[in-house]
């Protein structure tokens, strides 16, 4: 039977794990996800989940792989961790960082790559796995620098010149729409199909708003709630609100970074990136999407080759 | 036995209320709170409990006494919908707006004050039991014309030409701190003793970045986790800081308010006031605390004398 895989790529976050096998020459061979995210997880899980999901593509507990792990596996409550690397770091030296657990009786080799943090008083920051996928943008796109968003539960927008990540902030945009929408007053609003038709056109309304005042973002949102009350307005237009006001929010902060001169790389789900797309070109300014599939896949590669 | 009360008014709130028994003069006879709130209450409930709470204080439901309500009990899901004001709206008209609920084999005369809405779109808003207070400003400060703060669950800004209310705006600060720190990542950051000596010292660290960049709240909402896991911030200190970044962009979002010409009322809770007017005097302003039961009392008593 033939080698499935020489070595294995592994993007364990906090909600699920993607897995590929590859050849040496950066094939994919298998290409599995699960929903086995750190948070699921105790430190001993981590190993029997891992030999599971190689055993059910055919590679055995007793092979010896190399197994390249990025993500919340290495956060203090993961599998092990692996201490960050201080911003401004050279996102060449990931491997370096890389602390490698024990799986009793197994011929596996893993590592886990470290995350990246910035200590600068009043300026705290961590990032676990971002950094990996930033890795992958500087080899997806060569010679880039400057500004890159990450949206998500927890958005990153990194300063990266080549290969290395200057600096970092995160906004937790996805986090309130969640927090907000199952646990706030606005809930009211939102409750039915948030789905419908005219989801779009709040997104719309709430975008703009957003954009133009970022730092009313506490007043904005309560206009969801009164929104519904003083004009009738469906959940469905209200989530699209909600969510027009906080990627508003979120990009209109940062409009000194956006302009007709260069091209921000969006690096996400390709459904959300869509909606950070929107908001940039309202405000004079394009981008370019990313999977975040791709390109911590790119970055695994990167880490490996360095 | 003497009259106890000619009158009564109440402040029914989604959480609490207040009563108060009152003579022809403004006289207090008693005061009582009680947590009954219209949140806890379906709307054959208001008139036992109220009932309940006047006869402990010697008024029989035969009594032909009149109570004077404001606040949530008017709203929708309250007693009976008192239908809102619209802005801009003379405060001194909020009687003409009352609605009378009937409690069955009573004496008493009950009316409920109406709330305040905006219905500009894209400005949406609503008040209940605020505008009662803004009535009790007018006739506590004549001749008042400005901006007033309202902190709370959700604070209110209102601009107040005497009587007239002329706009106001909402911001769900109160509410942010708590689902932020009871639903969010950074309730692990908060989980402790909220109340140390380090709180006042993360609260002083958080209004000032606030108040200088209240355009990148979610971001600095984040901070709160990236404090403790990087610096080891304890507790105390993070809800504090948390506390500090809310209020700070809420009023920081509000600077041009803000100068070194005019005194900015503050109603509300004497101890929450008092973090707002330190991010008023930070910015140059200066502020006077009054406080909400007083408020809504001279609130009351207008509205019965309009």
């Amino acid at each position: 039977m033939a080698q499935l895989a020489d070595w294995v790529a592994v993007d364990w976050g906090t909600s699920n794990l993607r897995v590929w096998g590859l050849t040496l020459d950066g094939e994919v061979t298998f290409h599995v996800a699960s929903p086995k995210g750190m948070g699921k997880l105790s430190a001993s899980e981590f190993g029997p989940v891992l030999i599971d999901i190689l055993s059910q593509n055919g590679i055995d507990a007793g092979a010896r792989n190399e197994v390249l792990i990025c993500g919340m596996a290495g956060a203090r409550q993961g599998w092990l961790e692996a201490p960050y690397l201080d911003a401004p770091a050279d996102l060449r030296g990931l491997s370096q960082g890389s602390v490698a657990p024990q799986i009793a009786g197994s011929g596996l080799s893993v590592s886990i790559l470290p995350g990246v943090c910035q200590k600068r008083s009043g300026e705290e920051n961590v990032m676990r796995g971002e950094e990996t996928q930033l890795l992958g943008l500087a080899s997806l796109i060569s010679d880039f620098s400057g500004v890159v968003c990450m949206p998500g539960t927890h958005s990153k927008w990194a300063l990266l010149e080549r290969h290395k990540l200057s600096s970092f902030t995160t906004a937790m945009t996805g986090e309130l729409h969640e927090v907000l929408g199952s646990h706030s007053i606005l809930r009211h609003s939102l409750s039915g199909n948030p789905e419908g038709p005219e989801r779009d056109a709040g997104f719309s309304a709430g975008l703009d708003i957003g954009l133009e005042a970022p730092e009313l973002l506490s007043s904005h949102l309560f206009g969801v709630r009164a929104a519904a009350l003083i004009s009738g307005k469906e959940p469905a237009w209200c989530a699209g609100y909600l969510s027009g006001l906080l990627i508003g929010s979120e990009v209109g902060a940062r409009s000194s970074h956006i302009n007709a001169e260069v091209t921000i790389p969006l690096i996400g789900s390709p459904k959300l990136c869509a909606l950070y797309a929107e908001a940039i070109h309202r405000l004079g300014g394009s981008s370019r999407i990313i999977d975040s599939a791709e390109a911590v896949l790119a970055g695994l590669l990167a880490a490996r080759a360095h």
